[in-house]
């Protein structure tokens, strides 16, 4: 096992946390990671109260946490307090002010965790006094920003070591495998938040055919857009953009912005019609870099499993080299 | 001292190369690096002759390396023989096909180094029997592609574990302390290959105004641009930009590269001169993300132990987690 400050203080098992995926990280998966040692959050994405109910009934007792997209919370913030209702073991906010939710969060005694792009997103995370940074690269999957894991985990940890050492530190953004984690750690961060290998898992609520376009992929085959997001209707700010696996729809409209807009009409309902039927020749599989180091769809316990084993080997062979 | 396969075929004392940033790695830098117990390389990058023979001048006896950006050679491919000649510890090529220039290096006993930026990159630098290769993320400063650093290079390394085993692997982007190179090892790697951190040393060939601009920026204030080349002249392939600090000249004509052209005839001199006053205010410093881990401008020899010493450290510390 590896001990680091994120499993002394949320009594884990292994240092990774499940991203909460919108409509993607269910409650299966979440209590799947959280019963193997990890720390599974739910997605509470753009906030469907039905669905959340339904999610947080699949992860039974198995304790949980859930995250949010916070621009989209802002738009149904009574979603925050029947979250809160339910004791999460953490609230996962993302892309957005988690100022205006701090307050609630605290008063409930449940650990804050921002997940971040930038130092200025950091340094807005600790004045709303997050317990846990996540810190964010490019490379990841789905919604994110512009700067790589490898410069931006250790860059924060710099910031938290002037400014708030009590702070914990995870990264986020092309960590697959037990060479992501260790690397990870490496790197000043406490534990990894890993998304796209868990969404190719048994347990994520993915069509199979969009998971099986996934793992036979490269990482060059993904790209960062917004035809996704005017695809679905989803009126994301402009700084936050989807990394996805491209395909002939994204090859079409990704430099198109407003031919997409134009011709939503058939546009939008043919990708959604082909995201539920899983045809990932127009429905995009939103899956990060990391795609290039994923080759199976697996139970997560199995996966956790076999990340953290792998960054046990590497972190004593680590030792081993230095004479 | 860290032990590594390329420490090992290369009769290094620490796992790093300094990167052949062009006309900014002379020899003196790379002179430094070899003596400190690296592997310098000296910057061959658009093929001027007499600043190279120069520069080997400067290098002296010190076994140095040298690299040229691939494109750029074809059209002065007599620069290479020049180079072969003088013995150089490595041959590094980056930025185009290496095939045409391979016989020549195989044929002159030179280990041929390939800088990679995808996994089709990576086949090609196979087939001209490259025997070290380099996996450059998005995150390096100067011109690069839109991997990642932390995905490409465990996908890299899949490819040669299938493929070439006996192939080395090193990554670039991002590597400007230990946490970075134990990162690198981390993720499959046999060394780093090191260029921002060398760029902010007191041996590099870049004035001093543009090095105090980067050492006082964050990683945030970096981007990827065509802007650069078009100020310069230097007509890049497309699939190549540029890494630089963003300035007023970058928030001008990023967006604008039309515009750029047409106003070519101001706009170029304008930079040109503010490179060579060192005003960072309108002549972009070429750094990659990892300005916001660097703090100050000191020896190579110093920067390289300083790093070695980091993450020998890390590499002990890591393995002491494992229980």
């Amino acid at each position: 096992m590896i001990s680091t400050r994120l499993t002394a203080q949320f009594g884990l098992t292994h240092p990774v946390i499940s991203a909460p995926m919108a409509l993607a990280s269910g409650g299966r998966l979440a209590a799947a990671v959280s019963r193997a040692g990890g720390l599974g959050l739910i997605g509470g994405g753009y906030g469907d109260g039905a669905w959340l109910e339904r999610e947080y009934a699949e992860a039974g007792n198995e304790g949980v946490g859930v995250g949010f997209i916070t621009w989209s919370l802002a738009n149904a913030p009574e979603l925050l307090d029947a979250a809160l209702a339910r004791r999460p073991r953490a609230l996962f906010l993302s892309f957005g002010d988690p100022a205006p939710f701090a307050p609630a969060i605290h008063a409930a005694d449940t650990p804050l965790i921002c997940q971040v792009q930038t130092l200025d997103d950091a340094r807005a995370a600790l004045d709303a006094g997050a317990a846990v940074l996540v810190a964010q690269g490019t490379e990841a999957g789905g919604h994110g920003a512009r700067r790589a894991t490898m410069t931006l985990v250790p860059e924060v940890a710099d910031l938290l070591t002037a400014r708030a050492p009590d702070v914990l530190l995870c990264a986020a953004g092309g960590i697959a495998d037990g060479r992501g984690l260790a690397a990870a750690l490496a790197l000043g961060a406490d534990g990894a938040v890993v998304g796209s290998r868990f969404w190719a898992s048994e347990e994520c609520l993915v069509h199979p055919g969009l998971q099986a376009a996934a793992v036979a992929a490269s990482g060059d085959d993904t790209l960062r857009t917004s035809a996704v997001d005017i695809a679905r209707g989803r009126d994301w700010p402009e700084r936050f953009d989807i990394r996805v696996l491209r395909n002939g729809f994204t090859d079409r409209w990704h430099a198109d912005p407003e031919g997409l807009r134009a011709a939503i009409g058939t546009e939008g309902p043919r990708w959604g019609d082909a995201a539920a039927a899983g045809d990932a020749s127009v429905a995009n599989p939103i899956i990060g870099e990391a795609a290039g180091l994923m080759r199976d769809i697996r139970p997560a316990a199995e996966l956790l499993e076999r990340m953290t084993a792998e960054a046990e080997a590497i972190l004593t062979a680590g030792a081993a080299r230095v004479t």
